[in-house]
């Protein structure tokens, strides 16, 4: 049979203790979420939501066809200025995910005869990129600059070094200004997602505005608008002769539907609030600095957070998933990683830190996570 | 300099008369569109972007996490349900867009040791699906059953034949029975890319639908929710033990926020419309037929249209730049292919019918064309 192979591996995975399941949530839920990547609590914000709808009657359910055809609208364009501006990069160009981003960003600045040195510790979608690329590939240890170094020695022709600002598993920054110096050294160019960066660092502004890379001329970002801006999407920032490169040469930005009006219209509103109340970026890792304090004197295992994601590692694959059930159960959402999805094998429980939760609430979640542990 | 080779290629690009740049559209333009792929003209309807509108007020302006995580909800449980019952299949699984339920389609059904049949003419990102599988790929003839044949034989282990039902540039259909029969002589998994069949073809079901394949076991449809349903996103449609399997391994679907709630809202919302009123479907198909018929009326070099595409070839890149200039100054905004977004090379208008296209509409448009030809 044609398929009969995946009734296999389906067999090894139950007995791995790997299956994953869908959980449909309801509208309302009791939960408190600390699994979600809402870190400004944007997601359900009324002027946010209101952008959304707005969005879909002034301009249609869908993009309707390629941002090169039908698909580019003046509401695009606006979104793209003041995200440019906001972060402090001359341009920037929105994709219909983060994901579609990062392959547009590292595909088209990784031609044939060039050399991408990757951080062991990237994103999936940085590392498809990578695959995709006809640049070949190097990966350098994690957050190791030196590495970095070795890997672009004696390397002739274009080079870019690709990593995530924030990453997204133990939620540890990656050495921006030693990366930026590495590539100086060798004329490198350097791609940066900052998917988890973007609200909450820089006061919003992002990783690269934090670490003043913003705007340079051999450095682009990636973002999402997904995670602090409360809705679906991503974008590439950097000088205006990249993003045009972008838009005659990226096939996840050629041939595929524009991002749709209601995802620009609710990240556009986000975009505006963060502006106009910046604290809400300093509060989200506020919170995760006080999640993480008080997991520590709890005695867990947690990992000292350089944005709004705070991990915590547990036992076992089977263990994590038992811990984050019981979280359930108590009242609590929070992640649960395992294999696959962790670069180094370990399982751990994500708790994201959000703008809006309570003192009460932080309490309430480092008890539950105390508590349930195995 | 980092990206210093951007601007040799900028200026190779600009020499070769092949530059792209984005044109952003107002929401109201008094254009005649038959540029976009909203075949169904329900982009703008009233029941779908006030679909949009509600569920972002019920669900936020995001899915805010990955589909895994907090991404699930009632509402895409909903519109997988519905989506899987109208086009035949047992299950279905929605993505952030149509390239992303390609990508995890071909990579997660063509394991180390595979082989995937690619059709010559496939979209983009069937194609990246391929770059990025761990089986290898050989490329068919275009809609070729005896070159899908030639390149399964003597291939040991799983295969999947690749292809575009009806293909994006020349609108003309793949030949799904002879393809299937073919598959299935070699035991092969047939992977058939609906996106400009949904909505149109089979009462609107699908190619896959209309050609008695919907629900085998051996058959694996992706659509796009971006066209007919005139929303953003994609799903891949098939067996529930596939299903069961890209959620455990496809990267797109695993590392990829969820679709946003809009977008799902305003695809359910098109799709029960599309349910009720399946003339449209029909209707689609008759205006490009008669396009197709007046503008070989006309001496235009125009493609019979096996859907709703209906291609008219220019003599080169530059003249169908022109001709693509002149018909918008005569207020009808129409598609231009040329290199690379075409496999053979040759450049084209591309019109795409409107099931609420008018009759006095339809013989404008016609008229432009013939009016403004090089």
């Amino acid at each position: 049979m044609a398929f009969g192979w995946i009734g296999e591996q389906a067999e090894l995975r139950r007995r791995a203790g790997l299956v994953r399941t869908l959980r449909p949530r309801a509208a309302d839920t009791p939960l408190l979420d600390l699994a979600s990547n809402d870190y400004l609590g944007l997601a359900r914000h009324p002027e946010v939501t209101e952008g959304a709808a707005r969005a879909a009657r002034t301009w249609g359910g869908g993009a309707t066809g390629s941002r090169l055809v039908t698909g580019t609208t003046e509401l695009h364009t606006a979104l793209e200025r003041e995200l440019a501006d906001f972060c402090g990069f001359e341009a920037a160009l929105v994709f219909s995910s983060g994901y579609a981003a990062n392959l547009a960003a590292v595909t088209a600045l990784a031609p044939h005869g060039s050399l991408i040195v990757s951080d062991a510790g990237n994103h999936a979608s940085l590392i498809d990129g990578c695959r995709l690329a006809r640049g070949g590939t190097r990966v350098a240890a994690h957050a190791d600059p030196d590495a970095v170094r070795k890997a672009l020695d004696g390397h002739d022709g274009p080079a870019v070094m690709v990593s995530d600002t924030v990453f997204s598993v133990d939620g540890d920054a990656a050495p921006l200004t030693a990366l930026a110096a590495a590539c100086r050294e060798h004329g490198a160019g350097l791609v940066l997602d900052d998917a988890h960066g973007l609200g909450v660092l820089g006061g919003g502004r992002g990783a690269p505005h934090a670490a003043g890379l913003a705007g340079a001329d051999d450095v682009v970002a990636t973002v999402t608008l997904s995670k602090s801006l409360g809705s679906q999407g991503g974008a590439v920032l950097g000088p205006a002769r990249v993003v045009e490169h972008l838009v005659n040469v990226a096939r996840t930005f050629i041939f595929d539907t524009g991002l749709a009006p209601a995802a620009a219209g609710a990240a556009l509103s986000a975009l505006r609030l963060l502006r106009r109340e910046p604290a809400r970026a300093a509060r989200a890792g506020e919170v995760a600095r006080e999640l993480h304090g008080r997991l520590t004197a709890a005695g867990l295992h947690a990992v000292r957070p350089d944005a709004a994601v705070v991990s915590v590692r547990a036992p076992s694959p089977e263990q994590a998933v038992r811990w984050a059930a019981d979280c359930r159960a108590a009242g609590l959402s929070v992640g649960c990683f395992r294999p696959p999805s962790v670069p180094d094998g370990i399982s751990r429980l994500r708790l994201t830190a959000r703008a809006d939760l309570s003192g009460a609430e932080i309490e309430r979640a480092v008890q539950v996570v105390g508590e349930t542990r195995p």
